[in-house]
C-alpha cells in the first residue's frame, strides 16, 4: 500500500532534504561557458582600458596648451609625430608639441587631452587649434570601463553573451562555473525494449528514459541514460549502485508501485532511504522520493503519461534546486471551453489545446504521448476540486514549442 | 561617407535578400535531437501500442462469455494460463475459457474484453466473474494511441522532450532535423588582441567576436571563430574568402566605417555584394549588409557595445530567418526614471536598469561591456524623438539573466 501524501508536502520534503547538496564547479574557457552560472565572483585584475586612449581623430596634446585659443586666435603647436591605434607613442609629448592621434589610439606620455581635427588646421609641421579642450576632454582615461580590482561578475551570475565579453575585454580566459548535475536514468520493466532492441509480441518501446533525459539536459542538468533493465532485484541493484556512483542523482522509471514485482522502493530502502512512497497527484501517484549516499534518487511510474508530469511536477524543482536556477513558467490564463468533472483526491494534470484565450481538455483513453504532442499545455486541478464549469479561468502551464 | 538608412528598411532588405535560404538537413539519433526544429513531417511505420494490452490486473475473457452475469448469478470460466506484461499468449482463448493477465499485458487471440480482478474470484482452476464487460473493456487496442502512416511529428516542429518520448514510443530512432546554421565570426585591427596573446601598450583585448560567438549560439547557430587579423587588405580578404566557403553567414567586427584604414566594404564588394552601408542608429551606424555567394555577411562596427546592439537589431532577426526560429522578445514596461534628451535622426539604443516598474538610464562615457552588463535591459528611443519625459511609459527589452 502507498502512503500517499501531497504534491506540495513532497516539494517540501525536497527542498529540506537535498537544498544544501554541494555544488560541484568547474573551470570553463569563456567561450564555453554560455549559459552556466558563475560559481564564484570575478574580480578585475588590471584596469579596462589599461591606458588613456583618444575618442576623436585629432591631436593629442596638453590641454592648457589650448586655453584662450579661439576662431581668430589660435594655438600654434609643433606635430612631432603620429599614433595610430594599436600603437604606442615612441616619445612623450612636452608643452608646444602634439601628436596626430587616431580614435582608440594611445594617449602619449605628458598629453591629457585630444582636440578633433576638425577644430584644427595642419601648415608645415605646425597645428593650429582653433578651440581649447579641457583636461581629459576626448579621451577615456585608464579604468574608466573596469577599475583594477573590481567586481566583474557576481557570484550565481548567468554567463550571457555580454558578460563573456565584459570578461575578454578584462582579459580574462577562463571562469569557475557550476558544473551541470548529472542526472542518470534507469528504466525498468520485463515489458519493455530499447529502441536497438527488437521487439517481440508483448513488448513496448522504452519512451520513459528519453523523455527525462532530455527534460532533464533542457533544464541545465547533463544526462546518463543506463538502458532498460530487466525486472530483477539483483539486475536493478547493480544498475543503481553503478548509477549512484556516477551520477548526482538517480531516476528510476519503472516498478515504482507497491506490487510484488514493484522492486524499486525496497532497492532504495537497501542502498539509502525511503521519504516518499505514493503522491496525491493524476498521473503519477506510485512516485517515489528518497536518497542514496545523500543523492536525490526518484522512482517513476512506469507510464509515460505519469512519467512525463512526475518529471514537469517534481522533477523540474529538483533540479532547479540542483542546478540554482530558477525554474520558468510560461503560463497563461484561459477560459475553460467545457465543463470538467473531477476529482479523487490527488492534484490531477489535465492536457489542453488552446485556441485564443479559450482551454480545451485534450482526453485520451490511455493518455500517452501523442495527447501530449498534440496539446499545447496542461491545467492542474486542486485536489479539493470537484469539477471546473466551461467559462471558469484557469491557469495554463504551456509545453515549448 | 555612408549612405545611412533606417533600421526597419536594413531588416526589411535582409528578409527579401536572404529568407529564401536553403536550409541544410541533418539526420540525428533522437535524443541528440532537443531543440531542434523538424526538417519534413515524420509519419508512424506501424501502429502503438503494436497489440492490444490490458488496463487492469484481471483476467482476459471472450465479453460475451460475461453477459447476465451478476453478484448472485456469476459466469464460469475455466483459466487455462497467464500473461505478464512483456510476454505474448501461447494459446488462443476460446469461448469459456480465460486468461489472468497483468496491467499491460497483450491480450490473447480471442479474447476481446478484461474483468478487473476485483469482480473475480479463482477457485480450483476456474474463475468466477461477478460483472458483465462490454467489448474492449478494460482494453487498449492496437493503434490507439499511434495509427499506422499517422503523421506524428509536423515540418518545423520544435522537438522537445515530449515529442523525443513520441519518437521513441513509435519505435523512431532518428530524426531529420534543420541543421544549425555556421555563423563565421572574424574580427579585425591593429589595435585588438585575443585572449591568448601578449598585450603590448596600445592594444586592448578583442571582445566582439566572443560576444557575437555567443550571441548566434544562444539563437540555434554554431559559431566558428576565426581570430583577429590585421587591418589589411590581403589578410582580411584571405580570412573572409575561407570563412564564406567554411560558413553558412559572416560577421566582420572591425574597419566597417567609410575611413581609407576600413577595408571591409571594399572586401564584400569585391566578393560579392553590398546592400547597405550605414544604418540610422546608435551606436551602430558604420554597419554593412551584403552577401558573398548568396551567404548573408555583416560588418560590424569595433566598438563593443556597437557591436552588441548590431548584434541585438540586426543578427538576431538574421538568425531568426536562417534558423526558422520565432525570434523570443522579453519586454516589460516601465515608467521613465528620469528625463532624457535626444536625439540625432538614429533609432538609439540606452541601457537601464529597472528598480521595480520604473526604468533609469545607465550612462558610461565611454558606454562599454561593463555598463551593457550592470543594466537589466535597453529601451529604444525613436530616431525622430526629441526627447522622453520622466514618467513617460517605455518599453525595457530585458536582457537575459
Amino acid at each position: 500500500m502507498l502512503n500517499v501524501i501531497t504534491v506540495d508536502e513532497a516539494l517540501k520534503i525536497i527542498k529540506e532534504k537535498f537544498s544544501a547538496g554541494k555544488i560541484k564547479t568547474e573551470i570553463l574557457p569563456i567561450d564555453e561557458a554560455l549559459g552556466a552560472l558563475a560559481a564564484q565572483a570575478v574580480y578585475s585584475v588590471g584596469p579596462v582600458p589599461g591606458f588613456a586612449r583618444s575618442t576623436m581623430d585629432g591631436y593629442a596634446l596638453t590641454a592648457e596648451d589650448t586655453y584662450g585659443a579661439g576662431e581668430s586666435l589660435p594655438a600654434w603647436l609643433k606635430v612631432i609625430g603620429e599614433i595610430n591605434m594599436g600603437e604606442s607613442a615612441e616619445k612623450p609629448v612636452k608643452r608646444g608639441e602634439c601628436f596626430r592621434i587616431s580614435t582608440g589610439g594611445m594617449l602619449p606620455p605628458g598629453a591629457n587631452a585630444v582636440i578633433p581635427v576638425e577644430n584644427t588646421e595642419e601648415d608645415n609641421g605646425m597645428c593650429l587649434v582653433y578651440k581649447a579642450v579641457s583636461v581629459f576632454e576626448n579621451v577615456t582615461k585608464a579604468g574608466d570601463d573596469i577599475k583594477p580590482g573590481e567586481r566583474i561578475v557576481n557570484d550565481s551570475e548567468y554567463i550571457s553573451p555580454a558578460v563573456i565579453g565584459l570578461l575578454a575585454s578584462a582579459g580574462i580566459g577562463q571562469v569557475t562555473v557550476r558544473k551541470k548535475p548529472v542526472v542518470g536514468i534507469i528504466s525498468t520493466g520485463n515489458e519493455i525494449a530499447g529502441l536497438d532492441e527488437p521487439l517481440p509480441p508483448g513488448k513496448i518501446r522504452e519512451v520513459n528514459s528519453h523523455i527525462i533525459s532530455a527534460f532533464c539536459r533542457e533544464n541545465g542538468c547533463d544526462a546518463i541514460m543506463y538502458g532498460t533493465v530487466k525486472d530483477e532485484y539483483d539486475v536493478i541493484y547493480t544498475a543503481v549502485k553503478k548509477a549512484a556512483e556516477e551520477c548526482d542523482t538517480l531516476v528510476i522509471s519503472g516498478g515504482s508501485s507497491a506490487g510484488t514485482k514493484d522492486m524499486t522502493v525496497k532497492i532504495i530502502e537497501d542502498m539509502g532511504s525511503v521519504f516518499v512512497h505514493g503522491l496525491a497527484m493524476k498521473p503519477g501517484k506510485p512516485t517515489i522520493i528518497g536518497e542514496i549516499g545523500g543523492k536525490p534518487v526518484l522512482g517513476l511510474p512506469g507510464h509515460p503519461a505519469a512519467c512525463f508530469f512526475v518529471t514537469e511536477i517534481i522533477i523540474k524543482p529538483l533540479v532547479g534546486i540542483m542546478t540554482g536556477r530558477t525554474v520558468e513558467e510560461n503560463t497563461m490564463v484561459c477560459e475553460l471551453g467545457e465543463n470538467i468533472s473531477s476529482n479523487h483526491g490527488r492534484e490531477e494534470y489535465l492536457c489542453v489545446k488552446t485556441e485564443g484565450n479559450i482551454a480545451l481538455p485534450v482526453y485520451a483513453k490511455s493518455g500517452v504521448m501523442s495527447v501530449i504532442c498534440r496539446s499545447d499545455g496542461y491545467i492542474k486541478i486542486d485536489r479539493n476540486c470537484e469539477g471546473l464549469k466551461k467559462g471558469e479561468k484557469v491557469k495554463v502551464f504551456l509545453f515549448r514549442r
